[in-house]
């Protein structure tokens, strides 16, 4: 494992931040979450005045050996495809960032085809999309390891850049299973009740798809440890956003989850180390069945339940404002004191 | 009653609509809520393309007899010094509206207070204050039908200045007792179940407010017609909410409807004319007690649970960008023919 050192968020701000967050003008509580991803921030960054610089999307894409085994609606050519449309600007992950001014970064992480060289994409395959672990591992050891890496080295240069607030989102026909296995191993939660529709399976297609995985799981002898979870079950693109999702915890940054392959990927980096969590904003959760329980497993109180099921980061570009929001009333509002409000028990 | 018409939106894009929705690169219904926003916008526009002109909220302002009965946790003069903090900049509706280039004007509808002339108020002054119903109407039949049309006439500025939409917020310590009230008259649900702590009574507090509510409805007669309902028991800002909230959907804005007191104004309006409520987008699902009760009365889905209960329009602020995401993706998401990329039944 590459290093990583995630020291927990500091509280030496937590008091200053909440009786500055109480002594604004409104009643104690009333503007909620805000409230409380505020003071997660201010305790992050270690200020009363915490800023949000040059937010990032990183879309991380790769193919699964799976997908040949009919575990989803669309055939393995969507992914590369889409990463051309991510390319071109037309998927919804371009509309929101532009929309909020997030800076959107592809990866190819593995995806089973060759790309052109694009600004806005990072070229880190570790492979042309993983093997069927219906018949063994979906990765080396070794593919996992400079998964991880690669994942850390491309948050380490969008931090140097400058940015200090971070959401990754993913595409991946066939990664739903994937998430599914490594949420029911590491959470010990039932397979049946990890497993969803992904991008719209009918029933028929549900049962194909807990049968098969069922057999899948059943196949392999697991260590009981993370890493070889993610080397059996997971895919180039989640184990690279596990590596991001430390290396970018490491760094301090904000990082902004978005829908259930991403929290399958944070699952498994607070496995390796537990602090991850604790600068995580969860900003959507997913319609997909499991995603809910793999929160509150976590839990995590996700700021947005708007049905979709989507992926590409778009819960974490759709959660942005709010992030911002919390950042903007701690820095902007007036005080009782400040605007001449009697307060509640003045 | 002013003169006011109504007339049901349109379905006559909805198909094309639902078409264009389902074409873009996403799998059918991915994008949860946004879809039936950008379904609903476009039906109100009657047009494919929709597009949202010069976003505006409007925070009305009243203080109310009520007040002096010891039901809210603030002292009447916080209404007074709260409109001199929105029209300083200091409060949480700026810090939102600011964020998200939306246009602020708050109205006096009824202080207990004499402002100055400043470019963000509008004078609108129906009284001083309305009189407690613990003894009498709080407004005269004469006050609310002017509070009404004084509504409908700012709406109408607004909308010839170029703005197609537009949400509503309040402030006025007490406000929360005439929301209760008037849900429960209009909806049938009990008193107990329509009143909450507002903006932070203790359980003392709480069984006062509802003890005292209780005597409050028992002392009047009511006709059984919206009118009388917001005359006896209403606010000056109410009633002038109600009449902006029916203006604006003859005009075809779309609307926004933030907290508690915000969706007691539509449920007033909506028994004037039912039509109003397919113009409406509820924006967020306050931690006001009855609030949610009153949403699943309007069949509303609200966008945001962020567990606010703050009013002055920020819950319709924060919902604005979801609003804005669910226009642009409708307009600027490439169709799986125009991307290339393969869809589920090709």
């Amino acid at each position: 494992m590459f290093s990583i050192s995630i020291p927990p968020v500091s509280n030496r701000h937590a008091d200053a931040l909440r009786h500055k967050i109480d002594t604004k003008t409104k009643p104690l509580g009333a503007l909620g979450q805000l409230e409380d991803l505020a003071l997660k921030i201010g305790c992050i960054q270690s200020t009363l005045n915490p800023v949000l610089r040059n937010p990032t999307i990183v879309v991380f894409a790769g193919d699964h050996g799976i997908a040949a085994e009919g575990v989803s609606a669309y055939p393995q050519e969507v992914t590369f495809q889409m990463v051309l449309n991510f390319l071109a600007g037309g998927a919804a992950i371009n509309v929101f960032s532009r929309q909020h001014g997030i800076a959107l970064h592809v990866v190819d992480a593995g995806v089973n085809f060759d790309f052109k060289d694009h600004p806005q994409l990072i070229k880190a395959k570790i492979g042309h999309g993983t093997r069927s672990y219906l018949q063994e591992p979906a990765m080396t050891l070794d593919q996992c390891r400079q998964a991880l890496a690669r994942g850390s080295e491309i948050v380490d240069e969008i931090h140097q850049s400058g940015s200090n607030v971070i959401g990754f989102g993913e595409m991946g026909i066939g990664n739903t299973s994937s998430a599914s296995i490594l949420m029911s191993l590491l959470c010990g939660i039932e397979l049946e009740h990890c497993i969803g529709r992904g991008t719209g399976l009918d029933s028929t297609g549900l049962k194909h798809k807990i049968q098969l995985l069922t057999q899948a799981v059943e196949h392999h002898v697991w260590d009981g440890t993370p890493l070889s979870a993610l080397t059996v079950f997971g895919g180039f693109e989640i184990a690279m956003m596990c590596g991001a999702f430390l290396k970018a915890a490491e760094l301090k940054m904000l990082l902004l989850v978005d829908g259930f392959i991403a929290t399958s990927a944070v699952l498994v980096a607070s496995k390796f180390h537990p602090h991850v969590l604790e600068y995580c904003c969860f900003s959507h959760q997913s319609d997909e069945s499991g995603h809910q329980r793999l929160l509150e497993y976590l839990k995590a109180e996700p700021l947005l339940r708007l049905n979709m099921r989507l992926g590409e980061g778009t819960g974490a570009a759709m959660a942005y404002p709010l992030v911002q929001a919390s950042v903007n009333f701690l820095n902007e509002m007036a005080s009782f004191e400040s605007a001449g409000v009697s307060d509640k028990d003045a």
